[in-house]
């Protein structure tokens, strides 16, 4: 085995990098396999042993601007939200790829910093980085650095039907894990340079625990599914066009932080429709709520956990909020963006 | 489920397709759930079932410029480049997750005949491409589309040792299915609006049923490994490192097509580092040398195999090549790169 360390490593990324020769292995071998574990010798494919049963798979890609933010990093990002997705799907999250698409003149020392990151967050969810990719492309013809991960895990035995929401019924309740908005608002904030004066964090974070919580609380779960682009209020549309049921929730319990709420306010944003990183929207019967909530609140990521409305069965597939007026408004699907690369 | 045909869609890529909204369901469910055969309801994680076993697990990221070449797109190249990788660690492939960045203003015209060429080489390859994402960057931002696939499938039994090269002993054969170096020269000659006398061809193909041959020839593969990025010289030195022991090859028995070879000689590139897409080398043991060779030829990506050299056993970790005029000389990893986002 070679052993050259960082210090004689580039300082930048060349094309060189992407050749597959000798600076892709060093690469490969200093920045990222060191941190993720990952053994030699490096080979097209890993290897990984099920015992069988129901695999979830899933796969993003993460071309969030800026890549630094308050909260995380791309890195972050990318560990997290592949493990949520599998999490929701009522998936123990076992492994991921990571493939790398990098500007030339990216400085080794961020890739450093998303490599730490990504390897903290994997060893927090339980997860291994055991397969991965890196390209490099000429300078301006990618946006610094974009990663692509895609994650393999164990459906829980009795889960396979959470993702699909096949045992949502009329009458279950809705519960969030916290409020929503803080991930779009603090990416906003960063790029466009704005100072709150509360910081607003990005709510990036793995749920896998929370999750694990939720799930051997002894409670059925109907479905679950986390926040991501769209918000709040495109995941219930999504999940009301999945069952055919209508769905109705109250405004005044869905939790939004102030200085969230200051800040949509003041520049026309509504906060249902925000990005979130790090919440999930849980379906269960309204007899298991309170231990729901309890195994929710029992983690720091589900301290501020609401039960925001509930399953209509009205056939019209139509998301209605009750609004802090006491008036009711529809939630439609929105077709714009009030953000790009949130994510 | 809607049902919006492609007349009714944007000419163009927007951000908006990437909004996680609308948007963003119409593009995945007009153009590539579509084709790919994926049904509603579209969720977080892809499940599939296994009966247990080891299951090979790899991705890549496709950035190749430009992205319709002769004998390909970038869209074939996704599907047959995962599928290789699978297939050369002796595993059935299986699934796919398929993740796509997008620059702003694409033609959706394009992402039309790229998922078009996607579907058939699954089909081809018998692979189901069951979980994707979409991200939509700004005009500038990247280079008209990136694609990232992941690969999963079953090892073949008695064959997990094939992709780490744990079986491979001195005097063993190296056999290539045939001629080296299309792939790169193709790219180039589309790059560099080149005419050529005979047009070159990519050699982009799924490798799939020719390996599935191989591996029921009833001889025992040592190793295998598609000779891409770095070309057949670099896989010859990572086996050479992973075995630790030397390589020799004869360059006479390497084959080179006409076209590429006199390209190569005017343009000063060695064939032996081009990258290739339909490519393999197997390592067998001598005396399964006719049966492998058979196997090969009995198919249409395989008819111009040949045996083109052996471990040698010597633990001096060289890789050797007689050259064409009589003498030898070292084939070192090389540490540029011939030509950038080759693939």
């Amino acid at each position: 085995m070679h052993s050259i360390n960082t210090e004689e490593m580039a300082e930048y990324i060349t094309l060189n990098h992407g050749s597959g020769g000798r600076l892709t292995g060093e690469l490969v071998r200093e920045i990222f396999a060191s941190r993720f574990g990952m053994n030699e010798p490096f080979t097209d494919s890993a290897i990984f042993n099920v015992a069988g049963g129901d695999i979830a798979f899933t796969t993003d890609s993460y071309v969030i601007d800026p890549i630094f933010f308050p909260g995380g990093d791309i890195g972050k990002l990318a560990v997290c939200g592949t493990v949520n997705d599998l999490a929701v799907a009522g998936a123990v999250p076992l492994y991921l790829s990571s493939s790398f698409i990098i500007e030339e003149g990216f400085p080794v020392e961020d890739l450093i910093k998303i490599s730490e990151s990504m390897a903290k967050e994997a060893e927090k969810a339980g997860v291994r980085i055991i397969a991965g990719d890196t390209k490099v492309v000429e300078k301006g013809k990618c946006d610094r650095i974009f990663i692509t991960t895609t994650g393999a895990g164990i459906i829980r035995e009795g889960c396979s039907h959470i993702g699909s929401a096949a045992g949502v019924k009329p009458g279950d309740r809705l519960i969030i894990n916290g409020p929503v908005g803080n991930h779009s608002i603090a990416i906003m904030g960063a790029r466009k340079q704005l100072s709150f004066t509360t910081q607003v964090l990005s709510d990036c974070a793995s749920l896998v625990q929370l999750i694990s919580k939720v799930l051997v609380s002894g409670v059925e779960v109907h479905f679950m599914r986390d926040l991501t682009r769209g918000g709040l209020a495109t995941v219930l549309n999504e999940l009301s066009e999945m069952t055919g049921m209508g769905i109705e929730v109250d405004e005044n319990k869905i939790p939004v932080d102030e200085p969230v709420r200051g800040l949509c306010e003041m520049m026309g944003f509504d906060p249902l429709y925000l990005a979130n990183e790090g919440k999930v929207l849980i379906v269960v019967p309204e007899n298991g709520c309170s231990k729901i909530m309890a195994a929710l609140r029992s983690d720091p990521l589900g301290e501020k956990a609401e039960i925001i409305g509930e399953i209509t069965g009205k056939k019209n597939k139509m998301v209605v909020a009750k609004t802090v007026t006491g008036g009711t408004r529809v939630l439609d699907m929105h077709s714009g963006t009030q953000l790009p690369r949130i994510c």
